[in-house]
This record gives structure tokens, sequence and C-alpha cells, in this order.
């Protein structure tokens, strides 16, 4: 790693190489072992451990990406057949692992908006823990959620409003429902992971890793052949997504555009989102190109986390969105709960909205502020 | 009539004393009589003379306003039991032709914000020319109003998405109902309406109207009284009043604070409105302040105007959320149905918070423009 301290920015500074490259895919090769070892010990199912399992989950996913990403950014550097192979499998492999807290988050996410939306504000002690302890991507001021859906089964036998710190019966059923099916969703994402990490297709892709930590597959001629034209190419592919955008209307406050197709027919009414989910995934692999220019050790660029959180909003909100719609298409349920569902929908669409605002405001500070 | 060229920034300019009060009262009372006398040739039921009604109470109602207006900002001036006895007649009278206006708008923002969820974009020429006869309040693009419900008598017969503009059928259900208890509340308002116009109650107001175009009953003192300092005391009563709303917040984009009872199980979810429609009273009897102060003829002000549409939007947005939220409790309707009202609901409550908003910006304009 002696590239550590080269200054990207600085014309006269060394030409970074495919070595560099390699540095950097063994490190994270290294670190995808290492989250495979805690992952082995501390078993992945057990109650005490569970706390660690999801942090090992969280690592291997991490590692996953971040090689991923050089494959496809570095690309030209890198043995074709090998690179072929071993992206489709990594991509495998975080997306199954990525489901079951993504079912956890979007829950969260949901019954913090139902607290918010009935203006609760009781905040029993043990609620209040649970919510620490968990809500890792919600930031929203903590208010009670499982303590007021704790002895609920579904909405059959939705317990009076003054017990469930009041949230309506409406809104309490809809977190009842919610909460049944995203908690049925998780449990099946926790089952398809454990299944996925004793499978003989995970075998083969930690057996390629392990080797990718001594050895890394690069082309004859990457050693002496820089980075910097192929982590260039990834930053205007970002640019030019992002040029694509629509942030002059993103950047007007309450333009209604998020929710514009809330009751549409259509049944997958938001393809306005893909443009902007699109640019959260080139946000990422230029940001890992940075990384591995640096040798793993990029200095932080608050302009790209900030861009970065807002779209990370944007899919969560987007998703939450969609699972509060897809809830209002149970079978049977009580109109008020389908009322309250809509309310949430159209709660989080606007978040949809408010995040791109977010992203807009983030990235013209980085215009401004790069001459 | 000899104030209208004076100039109130002028430090040297004429005293405006009571004398001009009483022109401007005359010349109110003189319109109110002019604008019944409109209402009785156009007759106010036959279905030719539906639109100059329309306007024949519209106008009376201006009138009637600015008269009570003046009567409480110069109280000092006028004779105390004559005014005492004249407002509550006034008001009576103008909040009563004013409600079925109310429930017409009401019902066209809330079936034009059901097409721009519904993501509707057809547009049979018939449609246009309803929404483009009928809409002044609403402000936004024409969709297909009439004729995407026109076949619709309720819930049960709705008719199939293809047939109705694109409105799926939770959407078409919440219009059909919204439609119909709309319109019954709207007709029953015009049939009251019509009733007042014709009882004798009406009569001893119009008889004092006609009283006060000849002869304003003026304080002995008043004619040579100012009138500034009791406009400027109505000018410093706006002033308190939205410097204790929260602007810091309304200046905030999607601070989803307008939707934070949304699920409220309070049955009057919504007191955070309150301060904003006093400031809309405010802000209107400020502008009849200065209308009395100019002799009828003040310079338009278009920032107050920005600030005084901002919050008859905030206003209107406001009934609508709550016209949704009370069809929604409707015994026997659809899950579908209940949905639709949710995202139409929160779209309006959205509404809310964006014209708090708006009206934070066009104050924000008028204290950095005047120094």
């Amino acid at each position: 790693m002696a590239q550590q301290h080269l200054d990207p920015t600085d014309p006269t500074a060394e030409v970074v190489t495919g070595d560099t490259l390699g540095a950097y895919l063994r490190a994270q090769a290294t670190e995808f072992l290492r989250a495979l070892r805690l992952h082995r010990e501390t078993g992945g199912s057990t109650a005490a451990g569970a706390e660690e399992s999801v942090d090992a989950a969280r690592l291997l996913r991490r590692s996953a990406r971040r090689i991923s990403g050089s494959l496809h950014t570095f690309r030209p550097l890198l043995d074709a057949d090998w690179s072929e192979e071993m992206r489709p499998e990594l991509a495998w492999l975080s997306g199954t692992l990525g489901l079951e807290h993504a079912y956890e988050t979007r829950l969260e996410r949901l019954l913090l908006a139902l607290h918010r939306l009935s203006g609760a504000t009781v905040l029993p002690a043990q609620a209040v823990d649970v919510v620490a302890a968990g809500s890792r991507a919600a930031g929203a001021a903590p208010v009670p959620l499982k303590a007021a859906l704790e002895n609920t089964s579904g909405p059959a036998n939705a317990t009076p409003t003054a017990e469930r710190g009041n949230l309506t019966v409406g809104a309490a059923k809809a977190g009842a429902l919610l909460e049944r099916q995203l908690t049925l969703a998780r449990t099946r994402a926790h089952s398809t992971a454990l299944q996925a990490l004793g499978s003989s297709r995970f075998h083969a892709v930690a057996d390629k890793v392990a080797v990718l930590a001594s050895e890394v597959p690069l082309t004859p001629a990457a050693p002496t052949t820089g980075l910097r034209p192929l982590a260039a190419a990834a930053e205007e592919r970002l640019t030019d997504a992002i040029a694509a955008l629509p942030l002059v209307v993103a950047g007007n406050p309450y333009n209604a555009e998020a929710l514009v197709h809330g009751l549409s027919p259509d049944p997958s009414p938001h393809p306005q989102d893909g443009p902007w989910h699109q640019v959260r995934l080139l946000l990422r692999l230029h940001r890992y190109a940075q990384e591995a220019l640096h040798g793993g050790n990029s200095p932080v660029d608050v302009r790209l986390l900030a861009a970065g959180r807002a779209l990370n909003r944007h899919r969560d909100a987007s998703e939450a969105a969609a699972a509060a719609a897809q809830a209002a298409r149970t079978p049977r349920i009580a109109p008020a709960t389908a009322y309250a569902l809509g309310v949430l929908h159209a709660d989080q669409r606007h978040e949809v909205e408010a995040a791109r605002f977010a992203f807009q405001q983030a990235w013209q500070k980085q215009t401004v502020s790069t001459p």
C-alpha cells in the first residue's frame, strides 16, 4: 500500500497503476475472508450471536460489493474470463445477503412513519431501547414501536387505541399487517441467506476469493497501466447520469412529482424512480474507484457522502411506499386499515420527493464548490 | 373621495380622517346594494342566470366583508351600538353566502388531485371545457373531471378503469363518493343561501346597508380623527400573529409537519392550522384597512397578494384534506376506496405544508425588500 499517501488532485503525482488495484483487491478479499470467519464463529442463527451474525453478513456484502465494483470499473486490467465468472456470483451473494436487512429496515421505517403520522409521543422505556438498538437506517426520533404492536398478531385481534401508544385502530392494524408481511419476508430471506452460505455455489465463490487474497489475476500489461483514466470514466458515467436527472424540478420544493402516479392503475407506477436508483449505483462505483486509486484509504468526500445518503433514503422510501401499496392489496382488510396504508404510501412517496430535493441540494453544493 | 391621490408613505401627507372612512363605507354599501339588485334581476335559481347569481353572491360577500372589517378596525370612529348590531349580521350573511362556493371549489380541488394522483393525461374536449369554466381556485393543469365521473352514481356501479380517464377503481370510487357528499352539501348550502336572502333577517341587514350608503354613523369626533393609528394597529396585529407562526420550520422544505397528525385518533387533529387561518383573516383586515385609508383605491401590493394567495391555498387544502378524511369514515366503503382517500388526504396535507412554505417565501421577500 505504498500509494496511500498519493494526492489524486496533484498533477505531478505518481502514476497509479494496476499494482495498486492488485493491493486493493487483495485487501478486500482478506476482509471478505475475515467476515466469513466471523460469521462461522457466531453461528449465524443462535440468539446470542444474532447481532454479530448480522454484522458479519454486512461485512461480507461490503467487501463483495467493492470487489465486484472494481471488476467492473477496471475490467481492462483483469483477466476477462475470471472477471466474467466472478461478477454475477458476487452480485448473487450480496443480493441474497442484503434482503433480510432490507426487510428489517423497511419495516422499521414504516412503523416509525405510522407513529409519526399518529402524533404518538408516549415513550415507554423498553420501546426506546428496541428502537435505539434497531434503527440504523431510520434516523428519526424514537417512538414506541414494538411496545405498541407486541400484543398484536393480526388485524382480527387489534387492541384498543389507548393500549397502543395512541395509534388509531386503522394505523395499528396497518402496522400489524405490515409487521406480519415484512417479518414473514424477512424470515424467508434469513433462511435463504443461511442456505446460500451453506451451498456449494457459495463455497466456490469463497474459494475464489481466498485465491484473490494472495493472487490477483491482472493482465500482463496491468502493472504498468494507469488506473486514472478508468476511474475518470466511472466518474463520467456518474455525472452523465446525473445530468439526465430532472434536477430543476427536484430543486423546486413541493413539486408534487413523486406522488404523481400514487393511484395509477399501472402495476409498476414509478418508472420515474429508476434513473435515481441507477445514479445511486453509479455513485457507489465512483466511490469504490476512488478507494482503489487511494489503496483503500481515500479521503472522506462529505459531498459525495451527503449525495449518497440522499439516494439511499430515496431507495428506502421508494421501497417502503411500494410495500404499503402492496399491503393495501391484501384481501379482506378493513377500510380503516386501507386508509392508513394510503396515508402511509403517500407519506413515503413524499419522502421520495424530499430525498430528491436533498440530493439536488447536495449536488448543487458540489458543483459550486469544485470550480 | 378627495383622498384618493394621497401617498401613505409620505410623512408630509394630509391627515386621513374619519371623513375618508365615511366615503369608503358609503362606497362599499353602494356596491352591496348594486350586487343585491344584480342578484334579484338574475333570480338566483334559474339555469340561465346561475353564473350571474354566483357572481352576485360573490359581490355581496365582497362588500359585506369590507364593511364588517372596517367596523372592526375603525371601531372607535363609529357609533358603538350600531357597530355591535351590524357586525354579527354581516358575518352571518357572508358565511351563509360563501358555503356553496366553498363546497364547489373543494370538490373541484379534490377531483383534480385524484386525477393528478392517477397520472391521468387524457383530455376529452368537453372535460376541459368543464374544468376551464369551473376551476377558479384550483390553478392546476386541466384533466378530465366530470367526463370521468359522469356515469357514476356510487361505488356500487363504478365503470371499468379504461372508461374513466385512467382512474383506478379505487380513485374512481373515491371521486364518486366525494362528488356525492360534496354535491349534496353544496345543494343544501344553495337552498340555505336562497332562504337567507329571502328572510326578514336579511331584509333588516339590507335596510341598514341602504341607510349606510347615504349616512355613516360616525362619532362626533371622527371627522377630525386620524385613521392611520387604527390602520397601524391592524397591521401590528397581523405582524404579531405572523411572528408567532413557526416560520423557520415552514421555510425548511419537506419538514413533514403538516401530516404529523394524519392518522391521529384526535377528532380535530389539526389545531396546528388554526394560527395560519387566523393570520389569513388578519391579513385581510389589514388589506381592507389600507383600502379605507386610500378611499377604496389602494395601490396593489404584490407581496401581500402572494402571501394572501398562499393562505387561501392553505385554507382550501386544509379543508379538502378534512373532507377526504371525513369521506373515509363513510360506513361500508370498499378498502380500495378508503386507500385512495388516504392517499388523497395525505396529498392535501402536503399541499398545506407547501402553502406554508409559499407563505414563508412571500413574507421573507416582504421583510427583505421593505427596510
